[in-house]
């Protein structure tokens, strides 16, 4: 597999770098005990994160005009806290909380396996985020990206083709000398069949629980260039 | 002054950051060396740098479609070296000498200015160059951005406000949060008059003799947020 070797490597974000369950969770929460709130906070994060796909359907299908992930995140969280009766939520906390998404902890191989990523190849983000998102996450999390492009750059969501695309055509490489690298198989399915080369890695606690992360696992008849254990086995991987 | 604090500071960067001029002259050089093409190479240049604002302004006035700096600086080239009848150059050596703009060294203060700014904003270019050629620039000289929005992000050249206004945007800043640095008068009062903040420090040297800086000073009727020294000295008036 050692044979493809990219200029740009660059990153699937929520649940491939950082984990956005425990952090989204941990800080619904402190926001229910600092205003005494009462409410199921592991399940909405859950729910939250449930909505994400559809959310970004909805634009992809030309239900909704391109809105960022930020304004996409806020719509779901008050249509979610209405439906579970959360009424103590003002729209200024769903402006406060929307901003939960720019907090969250990278995996603990995350920091080590980018910087040493960095020493040889251009990283980057090639998420859903919003760049402003991005660039919180990445001072928040100390993520040593060289370059920030999100889906606001483009107008459009994964697994549309103008993500993977732009991202090669404004770092002037040809797909083949970008690669994916991801937790989840489908996205590099996607990017795979646009060209670009693929490295797969679990994050078998993505979900919680484990059983849940089974379905981002490469299925039979998927071959990607690269599979690691994580970040810094991938960069052990490509000689770094 | 000091009322002015920004969330972000952007900067231009050929002049400003990087000491673009006695980096071409010794690339340009070693070229001919290696190659055994005898020219004025210090001319040569000046006169491609020449042609970077008239050549950005076919873009701006609808002359030319969007074309990528990289694109501009080949074409700028290519006519020069036929004008001084360089034959010797051919076109293999239009794309490498093209390049020679990823990688011009920063200014002595730039990357220690940097490095303190970087601790409490977001910073980044906001340059007429390409993603491609600032991230390159990035990792030659060490410049340690947050983000990296190119003029190819936008399809537009600085003063378009499609520039200023595009950063503020993505960023999701106000203008007023924004603070473009840069040695260049004439850019800051573009920025200004679209609501950024504005700070300017003088390089010099930038063209070799310095009375040619001189046309960069403000002049009379202009006030900036910061006038400082340099970058380090602008990182000392912010307080950090």
């Amino acid at each position: 597999m050692a044979a493809v070797v990219p200029k740009a490597i660059v990153f699937d974000i929520f649940g491939s770098v950082v984990d956005w369950r425990t952090s989204v969770i941990e800080q619904l929460t402190a926001f229910g005990e600092r205003r005494g709130i009462q409410a199921d906070w592991t399940e909405l994060a859950d729910a939250w994160r449930g909505e994400y796909g559809p959310s970004m359907d909805n634009v992809r299908r030309g239900r909704q005009p391109f809105a960022t992930l930020d304004e996409l995140h806020r719509q779901s969280l008050e249509q979610l806290a209405l439906q579970r009766g959360i009424a103590e939520i003002t729209p200024g906390d769903l402006d406060e909380l929307t901003l939960v998404w720019h907090r969250l902890r990278a995996w603990p191989d995350s920091v080590p396996g980018l910087t040493r990523l960095k020493s040889q190849f251009i990283i980057g983000p090639l998420s859903n985020g919003n760049v402003a998102l991005l660039v919180d996450l990445a001072k928040y999390a100390g993520l040593p990206w060289d370059v920030v492009l999100g889906s606001d750059v483009f107008g459009h969501y994964k697994p549309d083709p103008e993500t993977y695309l732009g991202v090669c055509r404004l770092l002037r490489l040809e797909p083949s000398q970008v690669m994916l690298a991801a937790a989840h198989s489908s996205d590099l399915v996607a990017a795979q069949s646009y060209g670009l080369a693929t490295a797969f890695f679990p994050r078998p606690s993505e979900f919680g629980d484990p059983e849940r992360a089974k379905s981002s696992l490469p299925g039979s008849g998927t071959s990607f260039d690269y599979l690691g254990q994580n970040i810094t086995d991938l960069a052990v991987q490509l000689g770094v």
